[in-house]
């Protein structure tokens, strides 16, 4: 793997395993900047995001990757992601879905995510 | 619609009418800043694209858009561009796909494609 794909994976990990486990964690991942879009919906900002995270129903979700593919972003040490894997929530039955980040510097020497877009594959 | 969603809809609406009509033309959206992925193989800049758009083996190719969303990107003007589909080449199935896509300015008023991860959906 390249130094690239070593970050975005680190970064799924982190980030798919906060989903899991603590659904409200993954607020950490963003910033006033950023912008996610679920379904169609457009959050923007850590108020809509972090509203947007306590509407998820779900008790348990598990997320599965199939791949990851990763691009140099637009800025410098940014990152341009795309998944695509399968998830399942409680007991129903599993879905397909695709996400794509871009994930920029956050002046920290973290990153952050700026852009989130997920959709369920039919 | 807002004026991003408007811009990302015509750039989709030139972008696959291109692919379906003159597959060679789509060089036209990339620059030497490109990157492209398809099923997981990266190419960058004008000459690795151009190749493999002269590799892509199908006589016809058809688009079908479900779902289009975006995004402010990472610079100003540019767009974070996510869609959700299905193609089918000459007279095989179907198959669903998604691909995402940064757009940036270009310098000369138009916006050339520095993102682009493409992959089916099985």
């Amino acid at each position: 793997m390249n130094p690239a794909q070593t970050i975005a994976q680190q970064f799924l990990q982190q980030y798919y395993n906060t989903l899991m486990t603590n659904k409200m964690g993954l607020i950490q991942f963003y910033t006033d900047a950023s912008h996610m879009t679920y379904g169609g919906q457009q959050h923007d900002g850590l108020k809509q995001i972090n509203e947007k995270l306590e509407s998820l129903a779900f008790q348990k979700i598990a997320y599965k990757i199939d791949d990851m593919d990763v691009q140099p972003g637009a800025l410098e040490n940014s990152l341009f992601i795309f998944v695509t894997g399968s998830l399942q929530m409680d007991d129903a039955e599993a879905y397909k879905f695709s996400q794509s980040f871009q994930i920029l510097p956050n002046g920290q020497g973290g990153l952050y995510v700026h852009n989130d877009i997920f959709r369920l594959v039919y």
